[in-house]
């Protein structure tokens, strides 16, 4: 009996929109205000969904909890309070729109779940603007 | 890559729920007091899903912006405050159900986005009623 | 011991903007696209709120299930799914905006809540734009 | 001409993890505070959708009425205002976690909906806590 | 400079409406399913509003961090993943109704809170039904 | 006949708290990781409300059209999608403490908005955060 378990968390990050393989010029037509060179920030929320066989000892897919540790210890102490751009190795050199994040996130979570599992994350970076990986189709 | 990015917009319609091979006494029979001749409204909430790949230059599967645009040009632009069944041709001899609401969108963003992209659109009559087309499975 | 209680509920009504002490110009140009003289509408949230003594017995200032009850008989079963311009006594001779409705909602529950409680309306046309009566200050 | 439609509505219950399978000593660390034997509760919001072909007469995949009526007679009023291991004949020896209680909605639900839909639970014990069944992979 | 800050908390507790002062038939026709003998529960949400100086030094009228470990330290400790009726001395002989509870909080937390202070708290039971302590007017 | 209206508007922007009336080490006690010399950052949600009178013809006490106008002409173009601290003259020598922003805020549009109004404004830096100015007491 396989059900999919959802854990919501929430973190705040200044980031700024800038390609590498842009110049300048560039950089502001393709990002406009969101290239702002002094950053800008959003209150980021962060859905993973786990799915898998329910245990039928303790009724848990995975015990809640222990999700949202993992998030805490791996996503949020990296991101939250902190400049994507400046603050983080993911992002030195990886423009941070929400579509990188969401792989990035993705991929530190791939390291510390069991391969017992499959996950796919959501992350929204404003009310009205959200992303999913991996896709839906 | 392949990340799905999501856009939320709204738009306020009125709309009366009535079926032309229906006689009245069924519309009424069916569609209770959504059918009131003279009309009720909503606040829709339109999501639209757009799944493709990440630009590896820009980061974006697309620009949220463009998406944004596209959606308030082509949708927005002709049903928020309009009457559904009075002010627009799609819902002249069509019932404009939660349902038949969301395949039109979905015809009129498909002949403006990129064939290259895949798109789903989810529209919420209200918190407690929305539909998704095309269909989840 | 006084406590303020609150009970929200919601209706789904079609409107026009539009006062009889203007012409159609006028009309057009006050209120735009609300003026569309086919309507539009709206899911209105309705929270009211009564302040009064807790019944020591009972811990209840009101019982929840009669306010809402109350709300129901007279502003729903009034408003919801309803053109509040052709259906209502109310607005047809007033202009339904949110503020009229405000104050024509606290009038109707006037008359049904106990003297012995104060009370206000606040009514959401939508999440963004909403009104209070009585007014704060 | 298949579309998914969405019916959300909810529920207030007490409940209690504990598992017959574990002593008690399991139990509270593997359910925590959760294990209290007083029980605690939640206010469970319950999205129910079902798939189906639009008919082309009402515009409809199901009338909304009908489903929210389905869900209130065989899932509210069996777990509306009660407590989960007390009170219903499924969680007497069956631990009512979100992943549990979800495949328990979902087979009351299976026996009372025609076979030509497809359908799918969420169940949120919070807004940061919530499962799916059956599993989204 | 005076402002007013808000905290968000929540806790989640199981309670049942019953008054002492009533006999089980009153109970019963007073609080209806509220008054299931073996209890139902809730996601409380509480807010709790702080009104004093801006600090010219730091901005703030009071660390958001302190407040929110005030309110964690002696409300949540105390309600959250419990029976209020059965496991805290405050609703052994008190009717834990919305009411009731959000004076309790205020109570407590008026002990704690430095008495250059005002302070008000706003207890939501479920999304439609919440209460103001002190009342609003 | 006085009403109050609130209209909702948002921006994203990034900040640092910091106070140079503190030196580094106070700085990082008090403000802890909201001190990080990078910078986070927020989607912050205003909230302002208008009281005035009902004008007899329009039924409005302000156009929301023009009130949000106003708040984006003056406070978005301002603050959205900028750094606060490096940004704006208002928090080159001031804190952006939520305090301080809904000060700076107030202050602007109180030479925007007819002096036959009241108003004041709640600002929300995270959904469990916000503040009111001027205070609710």
């Amino acid at each position: 009996m396989r059900v999919s378990v959802y854990r919501k968390e929430h973190f705040n990050a200044a980031h700024r929109l800038h390609s590498n393989s842009l110049n300048d010029l560039e950089n502001k037509t393709v990002f406009g205000k969101c290239n702002n060179e002094n950053f800008h920030g959003h209150n980021y929320e962060l859905v993973v969904r786990v799915t898998g066989e329910v245990d039928p000892i303790t009724g848990y897919v995975i015990d809640m909890k222990v999700l949202s540790d993992v998030i805490k210890e791996f996503i949020l102490n990296k991101f939250d309070h902190r400049n994507l751009n400046l603050d983080t190795e993911e992002f030195k050199n990886l423009n941070p729109t929400a579509e990188n994040i969401a792989v990035v996130v993705w991929d530190i979570l791939s390291k510390q779940l069991d391969k017992k599992y499959t996950f796919k994350v959501w992350l929204y970076e404003t009310e009205r603007n959200f992303v999913e990986y991996p896709a839906a189709d």
